[in-house]
């Protein structure tokens, strides 16, 4: 609420357009809806400019169908992210028309139309390992209304690859760079183009990758500029600061 | 043994009232009872307030049952913690009133009644997911004798749900604050009540949460005044210290 | 701002007693002074009961100076932490009665009386080479209005001196121990007494005490219950802290 | 050198355009140059939008100067990062007209205008400690051609002083984040606005924030969506990383 | 071999008691068995004064049941550890009087008889959950000819347990402390005694304890003199080195 | 594509012996198969000396067959790492003559000759639970052609093993050392011969080897020259160097 | 206190042999004396059969001073680690006869004779860099009453030299093995000889030894038995133990 | 001592060739020479190729000059490693002709020539920064008796720079690749070149880089073959390596 707003609203209580419960009730109305275990915020898309996000890891079916249910009310677009099949049968039961993508364990449910610009976001992966991750970016990307262009397995062990694509990713407003192991692509492909780089490091590898750690403190070190950084396996995070990013 | 217990029996033993063997006795006499794979802490009561508590982790079915067939004879209040279903069912087999907390993964039996402050204790999560720990933490503090108020999914990606609860968390007399992923709602509600508070980092998230290392971290750093710390997950540790203080 | 304020504010309004701009104000006037550099929290003593604490570490002499130099005109009680001399020294220029501890680099300056409980805060430690935070902790404790009983030199490797010291120990309020190396005398004093331990971990150490996180696992893991922890070296934490439940 | 060129050089050589040998060094004709102990990127302008950047740590005096006098020749702007006064003298020697921004210890040469955006960035601190970090960000920024608003000391301690700021935080087109401790600024920021955040974790604080750990592991964890992260007090990283986003 | 028996050597070899040859093939002779994927330690007993140990993690049943197999032949005491149920079946069907220590995880064969000196050991638990580390430890000592007494959860959480079993402890010759979580029994122990304690980290506990580094921290960082560490878990370690002073 | 190439490539189309469409295309073909979720390496073999490698971890069977079927096509030898036997099936399915290695579980498949130098390579284990990577390595040597001598089990517990076999491993062009737990063996091999040695720290042990970090730390720090290390339980990475090397 | 001392006490009151307060005043009269800073431990050496020994880090000059002072009136055998020549200095002000032992940082008083028993100490080095240490722990078994023997530099780079030494080292009770770098020494001494060893990682090194940790994890993990393992760099902690063991 | 030379001297001595004493004498001479604090290893050159090197950081003064005024004799060649410029001019003080890199702090005293193959070994970097460390390896190699081509500043962030040296590094044996912040350097050469790369992380950078921790997981986890690692800033040991292997 912001001054403009409280201005009115003071008016109209002064006025007497609106009763003084009636001028009570709207400040105290905050914008989210309690159903026990979560506070589902109606209000975020107003907010931050994008729905509520269901992150079902740590919850169980009953409380993910449980939001989705109140959230399928409000008539509004539906991500869940982290979804095993289990929590897709489930939400599937309930509204029959949601999608799911198995490589990026994301659920999706349509109800309205969002704006697409032309700009496109570049998907870029190291390996073919790094795939799951990539794809939860790009679901989450194409869910918020964007075009992406995915571009696997063009990690520095053959770099002559990477130049083969090289062209399409120059052209994205900005790039999604999803790499294990080493982590080194981030910073290469940074060093060749002037677009914003989201670097995430996966979980890929073993023995001192220590789950990631490697292929983060590469991509936190990076000599390029123009690099940051999202958690070890966060698709859905990447693919979402792409949108932003995107649709400025 | 206090100073004055000292006195009165080395006063009673000087005249006779008791026999040199019954004083002798009555210094060895331990308070606690050896059942082989445990020595059952009878004293604890006594000594720091609270009766002892059963850490089923690592124990066997057998040992936990052991324990508390040994506790039932004493008629006291009997929690245990980190219990599994397969340990329940054990214990309810010995003691049919046992109740047990799924979610917080407690049972708990009840032999003699407790008082119950009129303040009550405040236990907050910052999301869904946290809310087992969350249990634990109010289970215990119930079990000790304290009225607890659950607000959960108040976390600082959505920040007005917080301040939609935040009278209610003012009037608590301590307040929990249990968060995973980057644990901030602890510093964030420390730096808005005039309470103390008690913060549970948990394992929920991924990546680099290092299984709660960054909730940790966050929560030993707040920069918000007021804040001590237990260990990732520990909601019993919590629920513990909070009946402590709530009591005072 | 609660409810029956925001009421009293509305009816204000309507009854015309305050003017529509002076509402706007009112509400736009928010609690803090923007000093350029900083912005100085006057409403904190209100929200959490305790003054604005400054925090020279990282802070250049003159930015200090020039928050005290506001502070003294608003007629509050100053506290400053991690004080070098150099900074006392530039505040002494300003405000000739401002104090010193030196073990405990704080700085203090008093305006006003402030009620002090009967009960009082032990503060206690394992060795001679921790007093340095226990003194940060006793003066923070001191200067916010408690008693403090300081309790020095009581680790594990000689316990029998913990046991010497017990009776004084068991009759605080509330017990800030503080340790370095293995840290363990927070578990040992907590198993014994019925009282909130606050556990402050010191870098006091070398080699596989990893400036502290020795001290800093051992509290964390305590078996014992009701202690909970604050940062490594964080004897202003525990004593702000401590102040806090001894009030209670 | 994209298909088009190939293409044009191709026919120019078949054309006999331009000679066998004159194509071949065309291609050769690689873009840097070889100063010994550096090799200058001249092409980077071109290639990412931005020119070479100076980064002085571990760099010595001579060599900085070196650098700096070779790109004085291509009349470039020039920006030099953790740059220490005896750096900043001897620049001053070689170029009476290089600026230094002592907090952020940034030298600025400038030789040629760039073309502002309307839209700009908004640097926000949790304290005062974390100025310089931010000083090195927003002086990147604007070496860069961009407008910066300075928001400083709104940390979650007096969350209250964030709000008051936040009408011009959200106005900005991206959004540095600026905190050590537990740097849980930045989800709190990230969760009340709809622009890019791109958080730096800095060193402030003590014992269990590992050099600034605590930090970037809250931010790499940040519950809330568009948070981006980049090292450590890596205060050019993120300004030169918002420049690009404000830029779009 | 040693001075005096190169001298013997050379001397038989120039009075010709022995050929040439016999000389070559003693020197060549290498105290161990080639059985493929192990080279088993024949001489070991001699060597260091106690047989080839057969650590069963990570080899196949087929190697350990290879190993027991060629030892059988030579007539030695064997001790298999970590060895689950599987292996130990194996080996009972070699060896029908093979032993199997369930907590331990240890199998025992014995060939021939031991010197048992008349001092003991002592193994002292913190919990109930560190008995199979403890049983490890035990079985190992009385394996290879000690007297061994067990004392099972004192842990510092009622330390009036441990100075109820204190006597005991005292007349060890040497003593093993077992503890997980904040592993203080340890310091504790030591600091009471005049013996050398051996510490051993356990695994057990929870978040914080990250596998058992926060006991082994604590234990290397001890504040009493006289303790050395093992291995987390490592009660053989522990068993064998208590064996070994035992036996001075 | 080097300097002498593209002089013959711009000669040949300023010539005309090609057309300026066949120059373009000998330019943009570039050396990979895109098989959507790959892009399969074919150049490699040209440009490092050795074919294209499947790593399969992380990859679903789908996606391994797919690359051998292209490979298989080319007529190239292929080595697939990280095989689980339910990979090697549907290997054995597409190619009758997949060889798999079950230790190391490594599946190989040959069409063409290599050249065996005389000179071999030396593996060497610690112990018996270190030879699945020391096999990783073994194989991985000989399918690029080498002769390779195994030593396994010559840990420093029992040195004289090692010197028994020390005039093997000397005879070596380079030795491949595999050592989990404290991982010493590569010290003492290294200060014992004048060839290099490759250290491959393995997961082996427990408690704080942490995963195989307690070798690798061992083998980085190593007093004796001539070491270098892999990744952790990287016995191709080992195999494939010391096939260069063994080649140069 | 033992059993037999508490029948006699109470005995000799009942008997009005001594007289009920002098009973009190027994039992009360816990045996330290509190200086203020530090509660020394008079009762220690009767307790654990050493002295108190004051560890000088961390310690103001004053707070040693004050403790060496009422330690000579006791005239007890005075031991100071990590004590700097500024230390030193001042403790000779007050007693002429204290020794100094410059590399191993230790102050010594002798006041009264040890007995010395005939078997030995061998303290080892891995190289010449860890000298500083080993001298801490010689110094310490010999103010305890030792003899010890130094054999310093016979590290695994060149094994033969510890070969050379190998009869002495087999000669001693107790071997204490300090190395930096790898710290590979005490696996093979370990695997050598019969005697326990303490082993003691020291900080020597560079880069990835993490200032000890590689060796500590390498001792820790040692797949020799028989080896235990104190902190880094605690060469005092070593010889004390040696001593323990060496007197047994 | 190998077979054919033990059967020698065996001969030897039965026939009288040499006394019994003098064989006796030929086993025990071992090849070192004790000089207090250090054993120098004479018989370095024979066993591994390479003469004794001397590692200066931790040694007094007194200790290096010792060593070398005893190598001096030996009239063998000389290197000394992290020697600083007092320890230089003391080693000039002995030894006129004893040169000094700086950058590399390397000392080298020659007294016999070496024979240098045709091959070289190319040193690269990442960035200016990382030249000692390179310096160290260059040097290094050089003393050993080879021709090295230094090439820095080759990083990824202008990786065009890379390419325009590509063939320089294509020729050589055996490249060092020496990269601080991300090191991704190492990766990227090692898929473009068929010779061993030996990849030196270097501390250079801040942060997140954890003293050269990030670089170093990033080499250990390359997902290009033919990369090994040597301890972070150890130019020393790749410069030694890399001689190894080009002179094979």
């Amino acid at each position: 609420m912001n001054r403009e707003e409280i201005k009115r609203l003071l008016e109209d209580i002064k006025n007497e357009k609106i009763s003084l419960e009636e001028g009570i009730s709207e400040i105290e109305n905050l914008p989210y809806k309690d159903i026990g275990y979560a506070l589902v915020d109606n209000h975020r898309e107003l907010r931050v400019g994008y729905p509520e996000v269901i992150y079902c890891a740590g919850k169980t079916v009953e409380q993910v169908v449980g939001i989705v249910e109140y959230m399928l009310k409000k008539e509004c677009n539906i991500l869940a992210t982290r979804a095993d099949e289990k929590i897709y049968d489930a939400v599937l039961n309930l509204c029959s028309d949601a999608k799911y993508n198995k490589h990026g364990r994301i659920i999706t449910i349509k109800r309205k139309e969002i704006d697409i610009p032309n700009s496109f976001i570049a998907v870029v992966t190291a390996g073919t390992s790094d795939i799951p991750v990539a794809e939860e970016a790009a679901a989450t990307a194409e869910f918020f209304g964007n075009k992406v262009e995915r571009i696997f397995d063009v990690g520095v062990a053959g770099i002559h690859r990477l130049f083969g694509k090289l062209e399409i990713i120059k052209n994205a407003k900005v790039v999604v760079v999803v790499a294990g192991m080493e982590g080194a692509l981030a910073s290469v492909v940074a060093g060749l183009i002037d677009k914003p780089v989201i670097a995430v490091p996966t979980s890929v590898g073993y023995g001192a990758n220590f789950g990631g750690l490697s292929a983060l403190l590469t991509m936190l070190n990076s000599c390029s500029s123009g690099v940051s950084v999202v958690n070890i396996d966060n698709g859905f995070g990447a693919g979402y600061l792409a949108s932003m990013i995107n649709k400025l």
